[in-house]
Order: C-alpha cells, then structure tokens, then sequence
C-alpha cells in the first residue's frame, strides 16, 4: 500500500513507520519540520497542498497520524488559548486530514487518528488534551458511517514505556506500553477491515 | 441555592430552568439574545464579563449550560469552519463556562455541561456534533479530578421528544426521551454530590 504517515519524525511516529515499513508498505513521510513532506497540519490550507501533492496519480491507500499536539497546564491556569490550540493541534488537525483526504484515498483506504488514555483517565494538567482526545474519538465513531467503504479507526495509547523519562511523572501508577504494540495497532487498523474502533493499548 | 442557567431561552433550557425553579432555586437566566443577562458564551471576553456582573457577592452555587451549536452537514459537504464552529459553539464556550467560573463558584458549587447521545451514536450528518460532545465529555472526567471540592457533571441526551417534529429524521429508529426527563438529570447533577459523571438520558 501507499501510505502516508503524518507525524513521522516523533518516536510514535518512527515506531510506526519502521512497523508498516517492514511490512511491505511504501511510506510518505510527514513532518512539521521534516520527512518527504514538510506540512503543517494545524493550516487547512497547507493539508489542502499536501495531499495535492502526494496523491496525484494512483491516489493514496492509508492516511496514518501519529502527530498531536495539547497543552498540559493545571486547569487553574490553562488560558482560552491554551484550549483552542490544543483542539487545533491534536482534534482540528486530523479532523481536517479526513475531511480533506477522503476524496484523495483509494475507495478500500483507511484513515487512522491518534487519541490517547486521557480520554477515558484523566491526569492533573491534562484537561485540554483530554477533550481533545475525546473528540478525536467521537469523530472517528462518527465519520465511521459517512466514509464507507473507506474505513476509519483511532489509536489510543496510554503512555509509552520508551518516553517514562519524560512523560512518566504525569502518570503515577499507570503501566506504560511498548511502542511496538502501540505500533502493531495501526497495523491492525491499516491491514484489518474494521472501522470505526477505537484502538485502545494499555 | 443561586443558579446561573445558560440557554434558558431554548427548548431544554425553558425545562430546566423549570424543573430547577420548581425546587426553590433562585435562578439566574442568560441567552444570546434574552434572559436577566444576554451572552455569547463563545466569547471568552464576554464569558468574563457575565461572572463579573452576575457573581457579585456571595457567588454562584450551580452554573447549569442547556446551550450548545453545532454544524449539522453530511461529512462531504462540512468545511474547516464548520468544524470550527461546532467546537466553538458547543465545546469551547461550554469549558470557557467552567475555566473562568471556577473562582466564580461556591466551594460546595458545581457545574452541568450539555453534551448529547452523538458522542457514543453517530447520525448521518453529525459528525462535527459528535467531535463537539466528545470533546465535552472528556474534559468533564479530567475537570472533575482538579474542581474539587466543585463538581463537574455532564448531561447527555438523545433526541427530545417534544423536538421529534424539527429533529426526529436525523435519528431514525432511535426512541425519544421526554424533556421532563433531561431536566430531571439536570436536579440529579446540581443536588447530588457525584462528580465527573456523565448522564446519559437515553
């Protein structure tokens, strides 16, 4: 398949590029800053150049995100701003790859978003990326009956053992996952046939 | 107890607004265009000035939301600002209600956001809808573990029988629920002591 990976140079989205990569997929890489494309995906207008760009000629077979940006502040001090831009970083974001890219996917294409725990387990600091999370999922619900027969799923892991150093202090006593079975979920939603689902590693 | 009601003026609004009058609440009302205070509660600045005029004193104990907008269009014809807008309407006002209420709100206070059946029962046309109340529900579960001692409820109806004539062909199948019975979850929400539920009214 050809697939496009959004959010390739992060180590989510390393982990799945090496994943579908290895299993035969050709990959188009996408970054904010790097990749076979530079896009970013918070600018409509610059999701509109991208897929113009890669989906010329035999069109595009997956749309794969692993990119999501929210702001982590305790709710006290979150400002408006902080809201919206977690929405427009992690939930507008994908919202608009889908909305844009459903016309450029084959008719047997999947999308697959990226969520998070925090949807369902909050932690302090962690309102806005909650909601952003929640309506990534409710989204690919949604979408999951609009889109057929292109299919769409979510991903969504709880924190990932290979970033504890850095993120692990926001999430005592929860059990981090590996990245390769974060990994093999966006497998399991590229190569499946569900739609709809949200993939949840924990 | 003293209770400010956004989107008294509506439909759900006018039945929580009595069910909670009905219990001996003073209630406080405001509405986009009537009520005691008019708002545009997508206006952070305007959110700002309403707790200024209306908290005075010896504060709120309840802020009660039956307000929320949200694009209804087939997925292919939804544009970016529809998206937008639908989470402006429905998800950022809603979270901008309890960011800058909080200081607002009596200790024992506690605040009933409107979300809706869409977040878990997607109908053709919802999509954006759909991302707007899981947006809602989610940032209910975090907000709940950094409000307290505050509480943070949620109440999530589907279609309203009373709105079966506007509304009852975008959910075809699905049975209807008396407003009497959404208002009822609005009381359970504000005299209750849980925190971080969401009332499904189905």
């Amino acid at each position: 398949m050809k697939i496009l990976l959004v959010g390739a140079s992060g180590t989510l989205g390393g982990a799945v590029r090496t994943a579908l990569a290895g299993r035969g997929h050709d990959m188009i890489t996408v970054g904010r800053t790097g990749g076979d494309v530079v896009c970013d995906i918070t600018d409509p207008e610059a999701v509109g150049r991208l897929y113009e760009r890669v989906a010329g000629g035999s069109g595009l077979d997956a749309v794969v995100c692993a990119a999501g940006d929210a702001v982590f502040k305790p709710l006290g001090e979150l400002t408006a701003d902080d809201v919206a831009a977690s929405f427009r970083g992690k939930a507008l974001s994908q919202i608009e790859l889908v909305r844009q890219g459903s016309r450029h996917l084959s008719p047997a294409g999947s999308f697959t978003l990226i969520s998070g725990v925090l949807t369902q387990e909050p932690i302090l600091a962690g309102a806005a990326a909650s909601a952003a999370n929640g309506a990534v999922e409710a989204f690919v619900r949604a979408a999951a009956i609009e889109l057929p027969p292109q299919r769409i799923n979510a991903v969504s892991p709880t924190v990932v053992t290979e970033s504890l150093d850095a993120y692990g202090a926001f999430f005592p006593g929860m059990e981090s996952v590996p990245l390769s079975r974060v990994a093999n979920a966006y497998v399991r939603s590229v190569e499946g046939r569900q739609t709809g689902r949200i993939y949840e590693v924990a």
